[in-house]
Parts: structure tokens; sequence; C-alpha cells
């Protein structure tokens, strides 16, 4: 997507150095567009440790490239694991990690010869970023039927789209999952306001998703996230659009903390509400979400303090609670498929979300 | 309450100057205890425009105590009447503003005699101030016998109650109304811990309600306001309480944004769901509050900026947004009287909240 009207992925090989990859080093957004230069396998580790990068497609192509520049580094097979290791340690609980270093090893390790396994690196790690890029791509043309049916029914007006947190393309290699939609609706041609909800406490709708919609020039409005059942109440949202970081295959789906609530207005004013995922993103195993789901607690200084810019132009954190007063940081809240009107893949709209209707979709995880 | 051990009023005539009332100074919560001295009609006015003091409770308390300066300073009636006028225009939608002026005036203009008037206007401010504070701490009684029932149902274990916004004693005078229950229960010995919504985007669960409750001693933790859904599917909330801005005599309660989303996950999860209010509260007028209450909509910059204290100690304000994303801030929320268990009020509790059984506890309001 575009960035001050140039058009960007997340990660790239330098074009003048293969030695190195570039990042959009997100830590510095929305005030700062920083692209960060890669140049080997312990600078990828930090970014993907110190999220420079995050999102779990991203992360999965940024390991992929990781591995790239480790099959540069390293002499041997026996080197080159050691250097997955060192990318798997950076964020355990990663699925896409962890799936893009082993791909990367399956393939690498039955290759003689360094610089033979420098070009398969370099090739599949292109391939895992194009596949994450693709497969957003069809999942936005498969949801932009949904809004092209509503618009259809607005005749000109708006389509009024509200999403949670950043499962924008800042969190894939391009497109996004719930942005995929909102940016093909938009390329279309069809007129859509996104409202997007700031996601305290990490903020990352203020800072993430109104950012990418704004470069590229999407219109939008940053609200508190206790903002959404009121709009909902009064018909000023036509469709809710979130991503997931795991979805059962019996369809609950743990998303960023807060989702669960957007669900429920939905539900009750009547307004459809769809999780967008590539299939990467489901569980084949777990079957009760809510019970089964681990939910991560984070430090509680992401709810005390706050970072942003003074009329200076310094960034600065301010504590924003009583110091003495404890918090509670919960990461994701899990939604349960009674509140989802449908999935929103790459194979297609998956509705109602059930285990029924998600197999039939995926028939090849049946077992 | 207690502030640093000492009980406090939120307002109260100065101990050494007959001219003199003295307010704490809320705008510097949590971050500075101010208490301001106010000696001028001039002083009370400013106070309430630029919010030293917010909530209903306490503007009226305020006006009430305006109004004793006016006497002081007003020679007759029609003075009086034009001081008057000023503190109504401070905040012209606080309905209690000008129901504590008009209570003076009532009073005052047939007393001939400045010195009288003076006298008259004392003793009325402070019983204004006083039937506020007693007001809630009946409320607060009633509130107390329903966390007595859960807290013997869960043998010692402490009962936790989510709130949002501050219906504390800060916005009256003492006690408050969703924390007026929490404070008796305290008193009595019942272990309680309270959830407190941040409060995006004026953040006064975090400010207010968090710095009251540590003053007071009662245990309690700050949540981002996406959090009370998934506290409630994994049964970490007895019970929630709330204020509210406006009740309709038919049952629905405005109250700060989100409010209606805590509605829903209570109802979702079988948790009920109160809101306490003086009955002063009540509007019996309106009977389809989602369509008939306006919604004020605030500046945006409520939303793109925060406020805090930084690590060498200055207060700061710092931007969180693109600079160039706009932002929406609507103030208030209404939740419908289906989603609401029962009203908490100083003549006991209203359950269900509808238009029979708020008309049946408050017969002279028929008409």
């Amino acid at each position: 997507m575009k960035v001050d009207g140039i058009p960007y992925r997340t990660i790239w090989p330098a074009a003048d150095d293969p030695g190195v990859v570039e990042i959009i080093d997100q830590r510095h957004l929305p005030h700062r567009f920083v692209i960060e230069r890669l140049a080997s396998v312990n600078e990828v580790a930090i970014a993907i440790r110190e999220m420079h990068v995050r999102g779990a497609g991203l992360i999965g192509a940024t390991a992929g490239w990781g591995m790239y520049l480790a099959a540069r580094e390293a002499a041997d097979v026996a080197g080159l694991r050691a250097f997955g290791d060192q990318l798997k340690a950076t964020r355990p609980t990663a699925v896409n990690l962890a799936w893009a270093v082993d791909r990367q090893l399956a393939v690498l390790e039955p290759i003689v010869g360094q610089q033979a396994r420098v070009e398969a690196a370099r090739e599949l790690a292109m391939t895992i970023a194009d596949e994450d890029a693709e497969c957003c791509r069809r999942l936005g043309q498969h949801g932009l039927e949904l809004i092209r049916e509503i618009a259809a029914r607005k005749g000109g007006k708006p389509v009024n789209v509200l999403t949670h947190c950043n499962a924008g393309w800042l969190a894939f290699v391009d497109h996004g999952s719930a942005t995929g939609p909102i940016y093909a609706a938009f390329e279309a041609g069809i007129p859509i306001h996104v409202w997007v909800d700031e996601t305290r406490p990490r903020n990352q709708g203020a800072r993430l998703t109104a950012w990418e919609l704004g470069q590229h020039g999407v219109p939008h409005t940053i609200i508190a996230d206790n903002t959404g059942g009121h709009l909902m109440q009064h018909g000023l949202v036509d469709l809710v659009i979130v991503g997931a970081d795991r979805v059962t295959y019996t369809g609950f789906a743990a998303n960023k903390i807060g989702t669960y609530l957007k669900a429920l207005a939905a539900a009750d004013n009547g307004v459809p509400f769809y999780v967008a995922l590539p299939s990467s993103t489901f569980d084949w195993t777990m079957q009760d979400g809510i019970r089964e789901i681990p939910i991560e607690q984070r430090g509680n200084e992401e709810v005390k303090y706050m970072d942003g810019v003074t009329a200076d132009g310094r960034i600065e954190e301010v504590l924003v609670t009583p110091p003495g007063s404890p918090a509670a940081n919960y990461g994701f809240d899990v939604t349960p498929p009674r509140l989802i009107t449908g999935l929103i893949t790459e194979r297609g709209i998956i509705r109602p979300a059930d285990e029924k209707t998600i197999l039939a979709a995926f028939p090849e995880k049946r077992s």
C-alpha cells in the first residue's frame, strides 16, 4: 500500500546490496516513517524481538528473510539450524515465525553448497512474502463483495466500516486482513469511511491503522474504543471487520482485547460482524476458544503510561494514572461464533462461522 | 471520604474566613492534590466553567455556595439575580446548576436586608450540600445489601465490582453514586475489589476513580475499557455499578460513552448490571432515551492528546495519533432498560428498571 504516494511493502530486499533486507521500523509510527536496514541474522532477531516488525504475516515473512541472511552467514547446515533456533526464540508464541524458519530449513538442509543454499533461501523468502501478500489480496477481493452489496443499498453514500486494532498491511506484507476488503473497495472506487478504534492500551488503531489508512488516502476517523456501541445504535456503522490472532476450527476468534464487546454491540444492533483471516490463523486442534485459548497478560506499564509527541516535537512518555494504583493488562479476548456473521478467508467467505462450514471450506483439515 | 487518611468533602466553607469557600481543584488529580480557595462569585464561575469541579451533585453544591458568595457581594435582589445568571451560564446543560441557583433565589428574593439574605444563603448552601451527601449515603446503604448478598455467596472471597467513569464522591459532595455502595461495603468490612475502567478519552476512571478509591484504601485495579467483557467471560466480575447523567422515567440510562458496551457484556454473561443515581438524575419527560437524549460531541483533542507526568515530574501533553487523522469524540451513550438489572436510588432499589417500577417508586411524579 502507499506511503506518501509511493507503494510499499512492510519488508523487501534492498535494491543496492544483496546482504541487506529493509523493513519499516514500526516502533516510530505514526510520528516518524523510518526504514531500517537489516544486514545480519542478529539484526533480524532484534527487529522481531523488539517489535520493529509485528503481526503474524509480517513476522513470518521477516523470519523467511532472516533465514536468507542466515544462509549467507552460515557455512554449513548446522550453522543454519543454529540461526533458525535463534530466530525462533525471539517471539516463541508467534506460530508463523517457527513455521517460516522450518519451511526454509526443510528446503535448505538437503542442498549442497552455500551459494546454492543462498539462492534457494532468497527465492523462498520472496515466495513466503509473496504468498502472504497474495493471501491478503485474495481475501480482500472476497470481502470487497460484502462492501459492494452494502454500497449498492446505500446508493452512493459512504459505507462505514468499523475496525479494531491493526489487522492492516503493516501486520502483513501487504493489503492486510481486516483492511484487505477496505483497500479493495477503495481501489474499486466505492465510497468508504473507516471508524478506527484507538485500541487501548497499546493504541495500535490510533497509531498504525489510522496512519496506514491516512497514507493510502482512505477516509477514516479515530474513536475511543468506548464509542462503537453508540455509533451502531444510531446506524453509523454498516459493517465491522476485525482480524484475529487465532480462530478455532469451531469458530471462536481470539483477537485484541475489546473485540468481543464490539461483536456484542454488532449483534444487538443487527450490524454484520466479520473476522478476516488468512487460513494460517486457524487452530485445527482447539474446540472451546473461551476455555482453551491462553490469554497473555502483559506489563501494566502499557496501561499506566502513554507516549506521544510534545508540542515542541520531542517523543515523551507520561504517567496517566495515580502512581500507586495497580493496573491489569489482558492482551486478547475471545468472541464466540454465535456473534460472528462470517469469516473472510482467501478461499472465500465462510458463513455462518461454525465447525461444519469451516471444515467444509478446508476439507483437507478433517482428521 | 478520605484523602491521605483525612476525611474530606469536595466543597466546604473555609474555617478561617466567612468570605471563602474551599474546593478540591480536580484538574490536578491524580498527580497533585490541590485545595483552591474561592472568594468571589467570579471565582466560583471560573471553577465551574473550567471544570475545577465537575459531576452533577458537586456542580449543584458549588452553585449553592456560589449564591452564598453572591448574597455577600450583591446589595440587592437584582444583583443577586445577575450573579445567578452568571453562574447558570457557566455550564448551560448542567441541570443541577440551574436548579441550585433557582432554589437559592426562591428563598432569598423575599428576604429583606442583605445580612439576612447572607445568613439564609449560607444555611441553604449547607443544606444543598448535606442533602447531596445524604442522598448518596442512603443509596449506598441500599446498594450495600446487593454486595452483602454476593459476599455471602462467595464465602469470604472479595466481591469484584466493575465501574465505568467517575461516579465517585469527587462527582458529588461525598460518598458518590456508583461508589456509594462500594464505600458502604468497604466500611462494613466486606472484602471488595473494584475493576476501574480507565474511561477514554478523558480518563476519569484512571484519573479520578482510581485516585479516590486508592486514597480511601479500597482495593482496585485499573483496566483498559476493552477489558470488561473478557473479565466477565471468565467469572471475574460479580457486579457492575455505574452512575448516570440522565435516566428517563422509562429506564433508559445515559452515561459516559462505553457504558452500553459493558451492559451488553453483563447481560451476555449473567452479571448483574446496576445504575446508581440520586433521583434528581431522573428525566420525567423523555420516553425513548436512545432517540431523544442529545449526545454531546466534544473536541477531538481529547482523543488525540493525553496528558500526564514525565519521568522528571513535569506535566506534559503528548499527541498520540497521526497529526493528520480526524477523530470523533461522543461523550455519552444510552443503555436501554432491558440491559439494566436495577436502579439504585436513595429510595431503594428499583428492579426491573421500567416505567411502571420507576413511577411506583416516585408516585409524586405521575402526571
